[in-house]
């Protein structure tokens, strides 16, 4: 099935090129193998892309099956049209792109070089100016959807850059993902997913605020879940990530907060979030003192635990 | 079609009545005729039930076509095995059972007496113990759906009290409501009200912290929104009441933030909630912080706009 | 040196009783025998009173030296121009004035009945309805300065009530404390104590904060603490009840938090504190975020802690 | 009198220079002359040193009397031993000094640059590095006691940096403010500050949520002031900068919020102590809540009034 798929993509590529007239070569690079990384180079892969990967870690570099191992940023943005970073934070990226076997040393003029790791949309801009100054395309992509979100090739990207260049990313970021956003210009697909999650965090909050205060007045939590679902209170928290544990299978919850999006991530989105309504002058009350919470729990030891760990804490010991 | 449906009832409740063996009348009284109880008691009526209206405000009972208009809480409550009351806050529901001329001293033995205000979960306890010792039944019934909901009949009730007893109240709260949960002992209704509301009040000032931000950095609104809508950040709020203006047509944000949930309401329920939270010793931190950012809002003059409006407070003056 | 105090009293006493024309008697009724109570009535004793206790704890009642133990709140109300109360909430106080072998029983006509305790405004208005309508005086005249204050008789007395009746209560409150401050009408008192209290609980977590960032970042804390104390961040707290442990000596942050100003009375305070707010439509966002910061220390176990042990909370694990 | 403090300084200064066996001259370069610099260059002058002063505002400098007016920081910086900066932000203080003709183009060798404005401690950090890759050496000691400490000499100045620079420092300092406290290493200095101005935050809210809560429920501000300030709640802001107009003269809140620790100031501030803790990985939920209730007075309109209209801001429009 994927011979098929791949081979339609090359059909469909080669339409493309025609219709932009810029020649798109069908390879990638891609740098960062982390959960996320490696499984959306994967999908590359098996849907038809040649994908040359590094990582720091060359073990985790030679997990990826019939990827092209190398042994710098350098080495594996040479010959791609396109290069795809999935890295921690805004300062890894730029030195990603910058040092001396960086990024920049083999990328070839005019190419396409997108970030999907998650930084602060003033990062997402700097590395754009950056793009500039060496004659490359950029364009910040950051998904949502999670580990599990990478592993279906369901995640959803949000975009920012050139409306061409989006369309161009299209085709690749689609054999990794299921929707793509064009939000605006430079670092807008940061402000978009920032301005997601923070709601998501809020929202996880007063959820396992509700259920442990209901449980706690005698409420079965499935009815207190299910009359929620049906009315005003509901939401993708309480509908397919609820905190009280055994409600949705399969979820973290449901294995005792292991894996799934941990407190210590949700933290980082949540400061980066705050930074970003600093530049505009928002204020953010809610979102600094969910930030805040998930400080706490990972003072108190909890920040490898999944984010619906908040019930558990307001639960506490009794 | 109404006439069918009526008739229809009667052949149902006659059914009813052999099944369980009770001697179900038709009527109802009904006690508190605002914005909701109007709505409610009019469906009723319109759906086939002889209702006994009373309210301090004759003007209010007087604008409920085909009822029969009473001069106190006791005249409403004789000859009906049901009474509703529809009152706005716990005081003044046991001031209208327990006073003068009020509902107990109307009301026959073994009769189903249905509150249907949002009150403390511990008043309503206290009512169903006032209503044990004079040997009535008691329901506690909130609603969720708002004045919306009460006009189309589509309310959801949360229902504390006896399994039996809420059978019993099923046919008459489904002509005025879409859905009614059996919640647990007395009071779980309430708790259940308001378990539900501190999720929708953090949930709308999350969704409003992210779409000033969002716009503030360069985002539109309608994009932000559809991007939120398909990811984790989705809720009620952001898909059917979204507090930017006129992204949700025929919702209050699209009005000036006229009419809706009130501010003041959402305050009122919130307060209930950070009670009950006390009581069980149930940490409430993101309630308590949008308990006070209403406050804040009231105290700056807002208390009457829907709790949409927090956007517009949190975008400010520029 | 107190038989010549008891002695001198007695004097004043009868001038006093001459000046206002009214016969008080040098006897005391003290109801409620905890921390607080028991230290309260032990200086009362030693400083001459004739004083009848009472408390449900029959072994608390006989720890006090010198005392009359008495049987019922009535019996130690008989016989006295003054009885005191000192007791954990409204609820109690009502019971202990109105039940049947209660202070209302013994009490003669136009005493003078002084309730210490920590209750909300509203209540201690409904004590002073109560004894109007009984034909006694009533203040109300919750302390401050803790279970040290209590023991070294250095207290400060927040009195709500009549200026006459303050100044009669003077002679008896000065002997179990150093200040008495008349703060305006019934639960004026009370509202006095809150307003204090939220101030004290907000300015123990913020010095939290800052010790915790301060010493994480490498500084000294008694350096820290040496600078704030002359700085702009100086209290009460950072003077006389540092949260550090060490800094300052003989207080519960040098005993493992043990003893002091419980985390569930500081929660307790704070409660009410919210409430008095809520019916003057006053926003305290600050006070809710302590309040619930304390609720989470208790739902972690450690309700029973000094409240100074928010520094080691915000410390954590680490 | 001045003319006599400037001959001692002078001895002072030849008996230093002989101790420590390293010449200082009597020259200071100072660099950004606004509300604080401007003042604290000015009392270098009186107090007899010769001052090179160097601002974006020409007339900025032209209005300190008795100061060498430079056209460059280069040239501010010449021929002197010692170096200040009073400047807006972190990076405005790094563009000062790597600039084309900043500091370091005109500073000798194993001089000391003396960074007196309030930035992040990371900033500082790297200003030592600069500074020590550039052969000079570097101390942060940023003030507090405001424009009003600045225009008496009283300032506090928190240093950071190496022990014997702090001592070479100190007799400059000490003519501008009246207190010098060496907090530890590089960056030291900031965290002092940010962690004195955490807590004076907080305490303003908690004091004008308390005074705000106390009037409505009908206490005399003075008298709840007085209670207040004898009690546990007392601190710096309750005593001499009560946010209750007129309860403090000649402070901004009895001059209409004019002037003072402006609102967007102090905003500024808590937003690098949350960065701060960010570092360190310290939940500072107090100081989060703070800083957002500022940027809604901010977003509200009011960022130029003094930090005490919170009080104001509390009470609203009723």
């Amino acid at each position: 099935m994927f011979q098929k798929q791949a081979l339609l993509l090359r059909l469909v590529t080669n339409v493309t090129n025609n219709l932009t007239g810029r020649k798109i070569s069908n390879n990638v690079g891609f740098i960062g193998l982390g959960n996320m990384g490696a499984k959306m180079a994967s999908h590359l892969i098996k849907k038809g892309r040649k994908v040359k990967v590094y990582d720091v870690s060359k073990s985790a570099a030679q997990s990826i099956q019939g990827a092209q191992i190398c042994n710098s940023p350098k080495e594996a943005a040479e010959d791609n049209s396109i290069v795809i970073t999935m890295l921690p934070d805004g300062e890894i990226v730029k030195e990603v792109l910058q040092t001396e076997n960086g990024i920049l040393k083999g990328i070839k003029k005019n190419s396409l070089f997108i970030d999907c790791s998650t930084i602060e949309p003033k990062s997402a801009q700097e590395l754009a100016k950056i793009s500039k100054k060496n004659s490359i395309r950029f364009l910040d992509a950051p998904v949502s959807g999670g580990v599990t979100g990478a592993a279906a090739a369901t995640l959803t990207f949000m975009v920012g850059g050139d409306a061409k260049d989006v369309e161009e990313a299209k085709p690749y970021l689609l054999q990794a993902g299921a929707k793509v956003f064009h939000c605006g210009d430079y670092g807008a697909g940061q402000v978009a997913k920032l301005c997601n999650n923070l709601i998501l965090a809020a929202t996880m909050v007063a959820t396992a605020e509700s259920l442990n205060m209901g449980t706690k007045l005698g409420l079965d939590p499935k009815v207190l879940t299910d009359i929620v679902n049906v009315s005003t209170g509901r939401s993708w928290t309480s509908e397919t990530y609820n905190p009280y544990p055994g409600i949705v299978k399969n979820i973290p919850p449901a294995n005792n907060y292991e894996g799934g999006f941990m407190v210590k991530l949700v933290a980082k989105d949540l400061g980066l979030a705050e930074n970003a309504a600093l530049q505009c002058n928002a204020p953010v009350p809610m979102t600094a003192l969910s930030h805040q919470l998930y400080r706490t729990l990972i003072s108190q030891g909890f920040g490898d635990k999944d984010f619906a760990y908040i019930y558990q804490f307001l639960k506490g010991v009794n």
